[in-house]
């Protein structure tokens, strides 16, 4: 058994993640994939051990727990899919022109790399699926890059686990000892220097707008920048259309309060801000949401610290004046449960409190009450950047109000049509980003396998002979994957 | 004739831009392939008028800048093409699965969309290719996103001419009119206001370290981060490997006399610093490099300050005694002339002396002299990112100096075996970037088809109606464009 390092100094740290990236770059996509493989395999061969103590730290319920454990593995099995197809380096080749006039063209390849060793902090919300071993993670070693996991404090035990788990695969797979490694100190200080330390070549980051911004404050102030992706949350509007509330407004209004509150709210993409044209369309959707709201059971929230911040984030909007309640659970909370609450505002109140427009984490949303469409569009215009934005609306609507939808498109990441926003799909298609302040750059991904952009770089291969060109360069194409050659895409 | 806009405050400038970025954002990839055509021929219809002034500001020789503005042209060219063919907004779509269990897949499809208006910082060193109408010029309005150019305060009359070619093209395309605004203020403010205002949404500049850095603390310091793309200049290390010494020295030699002092050596892409070990090979390298420096002609710099800075950082470099002067020019420079030198220095005095690394502007380069191969990587690891690393080597000095090519690899975003870093193939595999602080942000190019990628974003659409899907995205590929369907790439 080797000796698993927990934790350590910055400095040795990151010198071992600098050591392991020079030999785990090399791998090839075929052993990397493997390694995945192992990881997710490891991973599952822990489930009886892993649930109960992420049940025991998070307080989120069994079968939830069992189905992000399940994402977990599916997402690492994506990637060394992925990386077994292999077209994802974006391969390119110009072929040298000897010949050309008035000057030759040399030979000119290019591919993606992995830039080193990459700092990852565990979030609170999904302790499997983007924690220790989650979607960052999972890209990163995809990438070729050497990973160091800060662990959450709220599940130090399950972080734990995961990367006992995650450590024998290493081992299974001959490869460095330090491929992956896990610093469990809770210290703030610890985290800002990982991403200050020069070998740091890039960060992931999932939670609050205050962490968030904190760490891309650190690493835009080093000597030599890095690349953070911090996905800082998000209030995901929704807009409700006219036409679409006149039909079918008491469905819509159950399917909002089932998304506002699954998993007491504690999601990224929760709907924490719903917009709507005053009419009885909106007036019978609010009823209803509300008659559903007060039946929703309160829950425990994941940690003292996320209760007691939607505790002290709620009273401070109840006791404005401004602001009407439309309905909160008939069941008072105990201890660290979530009170479900819905409220309303006028979209002149709104625009005037800061402070409305900000994100509650938690199983709360408010409904902004617009006098017409072009008070829904100034409360759209002013919105920062978003994750999601979503469309509640026929057809029709999406016609009549072509310059709202636009406005709602530039908004965000993710655009849906007539669905919540909860349930993020790991696909190719999806965007997990958004403008900032949603995430720290708007160009990436942080779910999906385009997520392994962030941490590649394309390096340029000018004139290079044959047996020193990486295998996904080479003449014959030995790998059979997807390249553009001379401006043609080919297989 | 409408009025042409050369100067307005910046309030105003970023307000047209975000203005007519609403509606240019909506343009086909098929009119802005037009609209591109459209500057190239007006450009190319003002070509005798352009280069004479162009001449007379930049001091840069005839045949040159005909060259260049052919450059000019055809980057314009070849981003029209990128459009017309469509592939490149990376187009995915996982189509619904209304029948899986335990959840329905929702229809999910992204591509990439324009982040809003750019502003580019014109150059000074290429006053066509990298300037008002450039490849950062070329590549934001091929993204869709509109343009502000702050002309260079060197070359005033060309860039406002050149403006004048564009906005022709502008106005014939029936585009807003402050699609293409340009900005002639040579105030250092005005710079920084523009990477401040709110609309702003990226930034493209070539240039100095300095100048470099500062935007790019304007933007990290914004309420909302913006990506900088910066291309701050390289030293460009070329490694001369002892077999290909023993073979070749004279016509390396001669080779590099050429590369060090062509156009004054005034390119990011100049060969600024020469490692080897020492040797035969190496005192032959020098021996004639000398002597073929000796002849090289002083001619004028781009501009005074060009200049002056040059003479000073020389000065500064040939004043210490650890440095020997290997050869200069024996023609004495007049004026703005620059002065082709080229000097060595050991490995150790090297490293000790950190202002030896930097780049020095112009037609000069330092020879390292090694002890030995471990002296060579020390300097090699301690080197800052790159643009080039140039591996001048037999196939046999690369298999015995793997580790050493390793190193130069990891350090640039191109590397070249057995050519010069000068000269910069504008193609789809081209990178023109590299790690910090060669530029910003190593993942991204300014060189090339992909340049495009800095300005935009990926935006997923999820259960939208087919006819609210862009053209890219709907069932049946109207564009016929290369698309990931359900994991697999078809036309």
């Amino acid at each position: 058994m080797v000796d698993i390092k927990v934790s350590g100094s910055v400095e040795e740290v990151m010198h071992q993640a600098k050591k392991a990236f020079d030999v785990y770059k090399k791998k090839s996509g075929k052993e990397k994939a493997d390694f995945l493989g192992r990881i997710a395999d490891s991973i599952e061969s822990q489930r009886a051990g892993l649930v109960p103590v992420a049940m025991e730290e998070s307080h989120l319920p069994e079968a939830r727990l069992q189905g992000e454990l399940s994402r977990t593995t599916n997402q690492l099995r994506l990637f060394a899919e992925l990386l077994r197809e292999g077209s994802w380096v974006e391969a390119s080749i110009d072929r040298g022109m000897p010949e050309r006039k008035p000057l030759p063209r040399p030979d000119i390849r290019k591919m993606l790399q992995p830039v080193g060793p990459v700092v990852v902090f565990g979030a609170s919300n999904f302790p499997f699926a983007f924690s220790t071993a989650g979607g960052d993670s999972a890209s990163v070693l995809a990438s070729g890059s050497t990973l160091v996991v800060k662990g959450h404090p709220a599940h130090p035990k399950t972080s734990r686990m995961m990367y006992e788990a995650m450590h024998k695969a290493v081992v299974e797979s001959g490869l460095p000892q330090y491929t992956i490694q896990h610093v469990s100190d809770a210290s703030f200080l610890v985290g800002q220097q990982l991403v200050e330390h020069p070998l740091t070549a890039g960060v992931g980051f999932t939670g609050s707008y205050k962490g968030g911004r904190a760490l891309i404050d650190y690493a835009a102030n080093r000597k030599c920048p890095i690349p953070v992706f911090a996905e800082m949350g998000s209030v995901n509007p929704v807009v409700l259309y006219p036409e679409m509330l006149s039909l079918k407004s008491a469905e819509i209004a159950q399917q909002y309060a089932g998304s506002i509150t699954a998993g007491m709210g504690q999601f990224c993409t929760n709907p924490g801000l719903i917009l709507g044209i005053k009419g009885d369309g909106l007036t019978v959707f609010m009823d209803k949401l509300g008659v559903a709201i007060k039946t929703v059971q309160p829950m425990p929230m994941l940690h003292e610290g996320i209760h007691d911040s939607y505790v002290e984030s709620l009273n401070a909007i109840l006791e404005k004046k401004q602001v009407t309640v439309i309905a909160r659970s008939e069941t008072l909370p105990n201890g660290m449960e979530g009170h479900p609450t819905v409220v309303s505002v006028s979209a002149g109140s709104f625009l005037e409190n800061e402070y409305l427009q900000h994100e509650v984490f938690g199983p709360y949303s408010i409904v902004v009450v617009c006098d017409d469409k072009e008070a829904l569009k100034q409360v759209l215009s002013n919105l920062e950047g978003q994750l999601t934005s979503t469309i509640v609306g026929t057809e029709n609507d999406m016609v009549a109000f072509q310059d709202v939808v636009d406005l709602q498109i530039a908004l965000a990441g993710r655009i849906l049509v007539n669905d919540v926003p909860t349930g993020v799909e790991v696909c190719n298609s999806m965007v997990h980003g958004g403008p900032y302040p949603a995430t720290a750059d708007g160009r990436f991904t942080s779910v999906g396998t385009t997520s392994i952009k962030r941490w590649v770089r394309p390096v340029c291969y000018q004139g290079f002979p044959q047996q020193f060109l990486p295998e996904e360069l080479k003449d014959g194409n030995p790998l059979q994957i997807w390249r553009c050659v001379d401006n043609t895409w080919s297989k």
